[in-house]
């Protein structure tokens, strides 16, 4: 049966209804009915064909949450389950980084919806080695966008280690930002949210952070020098680096979950004396996005949403590009 | 009693003897009769005053070993005991960095020969708690050169967790990066050793290494794509960062010991896929240089040396500037 869902049918052209054959169900694939699907800056990306790898008809979405209806003959996943699904759909399963745990940094790994058809439609078919089931108590809806957009802010907390009493910067409050403030939270660390928009600084308040200050103003970011143990840029923008840098305590560490224009130009000294590093995380493991749908359930974490019915799709595609979206949008079937 | 030293009446000037008057032995200071003490580049830095942090008359040498010829009334250590001093003479013992055991990136620390009499000289009044005892069984002479040499590139490969089986490159082969290739063989780690001299090809091997490649020619380093878990430069040369980045294993590191001229340029995409980071690493604690010591006697660790008399100070420092030392020149009293 023909899935039916909203594809570009080139570069940065308006979305249209589209119906496509799926593959068939392979042994450990199954089929998810979606109820929700989150709309990620990456998938805006996909549709303009930005990163050259996006081919067409393209099914953007990756924030995906439904119930499975059908099952591989493999399958320890069964009919019925609440699952999530994310930015990752395969990996080799052979390499020392996926033995290790690492799948979301296998050179072979493949994207959800980059030459395949993505979440923006009635169904999907997947390996469930990438599909999550949702804990119980998690609401559908607030967490789409936690499978790509929360584990990108989650992973790298926990891979570096960043402890209840951290004193943390987070740097650009939107979809990955103010995720990133209610898991620090609720992990009892003290966050300092970096924003360009004045008015939203009151709004970082209620969503978790202790203060707010403007990620632009040099003089602002000064007042936090040598304040932080752990630095989360989520703003694919260029800053002024050596100024956040020196906002980082001894052994600080500045990581970038969003890409940057242009390069990154640091003086080594900053980095010596101190301690400090610079690095960057992406995505995370199937492990990391278990670990935080555990730990979302269990402190009540969830995106801040917008809901449009799917139909609707370009209207809410032209408000995540106009930076309206108070802080993710997720399409409903 | 004076202390009989060699110092540098003004910046690049050629050493001279010289007698002061020492500071009276406080509670926890110790004296050191020192038998000897490395010339790291640091002290040709001082004595030309590169960092204008230097006064003169400046004595150089912070890479001391000797014996214990008197003690404050709250000492722990004893008169006879054999220790060794580094770079840092003192920190505040009072702030988080210094309570954690992370003495080294104290605000308030002190180094050796900034601002007081070094070890270029008979003797030398210091903190205890910046002197170490040897553990029986070191060779005083190749010992020396670890006070501070030998903890700047152990010191991070510990703290980086770099474990047995790791692949490692070393990057510079002179001081340091010949005491990182031994420490790492003793570690069963497998190093690479990346040099600009053609002729220390073969000496890397012989000190340890796995193999070795150039250190500038991108073809070179570029056949090592993907290859490391860490990449530790003690060169403090401008290179080809992208080149080296790319080495790296996903989750790879590279930590840099020395400071190299001008900026670090780095594209941030290089860190966010494969999450890379990259980090410096600024000499050791106290509790790095103990367990230094204690590694370096189990395995028989020590630096290769060319010793020179204390008096002839002015020919050692000349061939250390030259580049000529293999690979660590050592005063001897």
């Amino acid at each position: 049966m023909q899935i039916e869902a909203f594809a570009a049918l080139a570069a940065k052209q308006q979305l249209v209804a589209h119906e496509y054959e799926p593959a068939p169900i392979g042994p450990r694939d199954v089929e998810i009915e979606i109820s929700h699907c989150g709309i990620c800056h990456s998938d805006l990306h996909l549709i303009d064909n930005d990163w050259s790898t996006s081919t067409y008809p393209l099914v953007p979405g990756h924030e995906i949450v439904g119930t499975i209806s059908a099952v591989g003959a493999e399958c320890e996943l069964s009919v019925g389950q609440r699952v999530g699904m994310g930015w990752q759909r395969s990996a080799c399963h052979d390499c020392d980084l996926c033995r290790a745990g690492h799948e979301n940094l296998c050179l072979k790994q493949q994207a959800t919806c980059v030459g395949r058809m993505g979440g923006f439609a009635r169904r999907i078919r997947a390996d469930e080695r990438f599909v999550f089931v949702l804990p119980a108590g998690l609401d559908a809806a607030a967490t789409a966008p936690l499978l790509c957009g929360g584990v990108t802010v989650f992973a790298p907390l926990v891979r570096w280690r960043v402890q209840a009493g951290a004193r943390v910067g987070v740097i650009g409050i939107g979809g990955l930002g103010h995720l990133a403030l209610r898991f620090l939270r609720a992990m009892e660390c003290r966050s300092t949210a970096f924003t360009s928009s004045p008015d939203k600084r009151a709004e970082a308040l209620r969503l978790g952070a202790d203060d707010a200050a403007s990620s632009t103003d040099a003089r602002e970011i000064r007042a936090y020098a040598n304040s932080f143990d752990f630095l989360l840029c989520t703003a694919p923008a260029r800053l002024d680096w050596i100024t956040y840098l020196q906002t980082l305590k001894p052994n600080g560490t500045l990581c970038l979950v969003g890409v940057p224009p242009g390069l990154l130009q640091i003086p080594a000294a900053l980095l010596l004396s101190g301690q400090r590093a610079v690095c960057g995380s992406d995505i995370g493991s199937p492990r990391d996005i278990r670990e935080m749908l555990t730990f979302a359930a269990k402190h009540a974490v969830g995106a801040e949403i917008e809901t449009v019915p799917m139909h609707s799709v370009n209207a809410a595609v032209d408000r995540v590009r106009k930076n309206l979206v108070r802080y993710r949008m997720v399409l409903t079937n």
